[in-house]
């Protein structure tokens, strides 16, 4: 069988260009370019958790780099460098070959070396953190959304979750509509071009891996407002759109999760330059609310009529019942 | 229940000094002091792996973030920053509270700041990436090894494998010894000092984390050289010098792993200021063998009477059988 060294030579050793130091040392060595502070930011993927026994390895590769990618994203930080902390139940070849593919096949895509790790024998468990570069004065904070500010989503919410309803028996989706979801659901892209050229332009930004609603909340926490959705203004895909069940919609796209699109903060005097973004990045964007100096990190949702929305379902805690 | 959101803020919550930006953002920001970059080391430790079910969650704090803090000791890192990613089971807010407070009181007693992190619910899992600053050109490498060097060790080896053999049944301790090991299984404590004071010293380092064969062989393969080790002269604690089980005594010495010392190297000529700094810092250290430009790779061990001894167990592999 192979050994944890074997593993890590065969599968996660390559020769990167950047790091000073990488993998095969106690440590790695890595600088910051001049004028800029490292970004960096930890998840943790559970196996049963946040994707099935079975899953596609070079997916889950993919996506495991991807989520932490969108943080770095979400901060407007030009990703660097990635370590990886592997449990396995078994040295798996074939797995270790798809998900070490998966992974450099993302890390290729946004210059990201992987710089050390671990492996160990355990339940299926990946953690990954990543480290990105950005000047200090430029970093898309969530504390920093001011009253007037106009709330501003990328791509559409809700059709991850709209794949894990079809995959729970909860609704059914035609075949077109299913490939687009699992894709959305399987190989997220993380939205680093936009977050870099938000740099300077958004007043907060946060990627929405939680949820909607939960994610917009944490800016309106960090930044002590309040912020009020249109929920008739919030861009929906073809496939969300051919649902019928509107509580459903609803749940997807204010609470499902698993988006990694980001939601950001700008000045209303600022719409014409998210506009030049959208058109050079070929991105959606769609302002879908704004920010008032209501309840300190309360959270609105109205609908087309102007009235109050109740929402259940206000978003995705890993400890919540 | 807390929630994923509460637990971060009650137990895993704040505030540092050096970092940018800390806890509660999508990334922190970091930078490294002028003239040093940063040291990147990951690990992972499992339940029923790493440590056992119901083990103190306070020890366990503690012994997580020191793990990782002996990496940057061996790299001569001064340490500053900390992720910490978690699985738990549930959100056990006793446990939390002691397992937070140990890994604080290893964070305060070393400097570190946990600048971010995830947890969600899984299998016991713990995975953290510490980071601290060095001088590029003062960095301990495993590559720097040549031969004629002298290779030496901190404190002594064995010692965690010992109280492990005790707990399995395969040896039985007295009371003194045994509090002896279990302390050195439960609560290592990085040599951060020796570390540092080994830049410019030490010709290259490594910990002993797999057990002194595993791990001194990781310098010889990294710098391209053999190692010959004199198995009289491993220092032996009083714990170790009690057992009449000469091929368990073997084994802890070669192979334990779990101790968490010093390996390194120094030019024969360096030898009186390794004394001085084991002088300054109170600690034992000890010259075990030497360079030679043998096999590049290998590791022998001669006895007392220079006669080359065979080694069944050579270090602790997470995937072997």
């Amino acid at each position: 069988m192979a050994s944890e060294f074997d593993i890590i030579r065969r599968y996660f050793t390559r020769t990167g260009k950047r790091a000073l130091l990488g993998v095969g040392d106690d440590c790695a060595l890595v600088a910051a370019d001049k004028g800029t502070v490292l970004a960096v930011s930890t998840d943790m993927l559970v196996e049963g958790r946040h994707f099935f026994a079975g899953a596609d390895a070079a997916k889950l590769g993919r996506k495991a780099l991807a989520v932490n990618l969108s943080d770095l994203a979400a901060m407007g930080a030009a990703p660097r460098y990635a370590t990886l902390a592997l449990a396995l139940p078994d040295a798996d070849e074939a797995w270790l070959a798809q998900f070490s593919q998966g992974f450099f096949d993302m890390a290729d895509a946004f210059g990201v070396e992987l710089i050390g790790g671990d492996t160990t024998r355990g339940p299926r468990t990946i953690s990954i953190t990543v480290m990105g570069i950005v000047p200090p004065q430029l970093a898309l904070r969530r504390d920093g959304a001011t009253a007037g500010d106009e709330v501003w989503l990328s791509g559409c919410s809700g059709d991850a979750a709209l794949a894990l309803a079809h995959l729970g028996g909860r609704t059914r989706l035609g075949d077109a509509a299913l490939a687009h979801c699992l894709a959305r659901l399987h190989t997220p892209v993380p939205c680093v071009a936009l977050g870099l050229a938000l740099r300077g332009l958004a007043s907060s930004a946060i990627d929405v891996s939680d949820g909607l609603l939960a994610d917009v909340g944490h800016i309106a926490e960090s930044s002590g407002v309040a912020i009020e959705l249109r929920y008739a203004e919030l861009p929906r895909s073809r496939a969300l759109k051919g649902c019928a069940d509107q509580s459903l919609v609803q749940e997807c796209l204010l609470a499902g999760g698993d988006d990694y699109e980001l939601a950001f903060t700008v000045s209303p005097d600022a719409s014409g330059r998210v506009a030049s973004v959208a058109a050079d990045l070929g991105l959606t964007l769609t302002r879908v609310g704004s920010i008032s100096a209501g309840e300190p990190g309360l959270v609105s949702v109205y609908d087309a009529s102007g009235k109050l929305m109740q929402i259940a379902n206000r978003g995705f805690d890993h400890f919540g019942s």
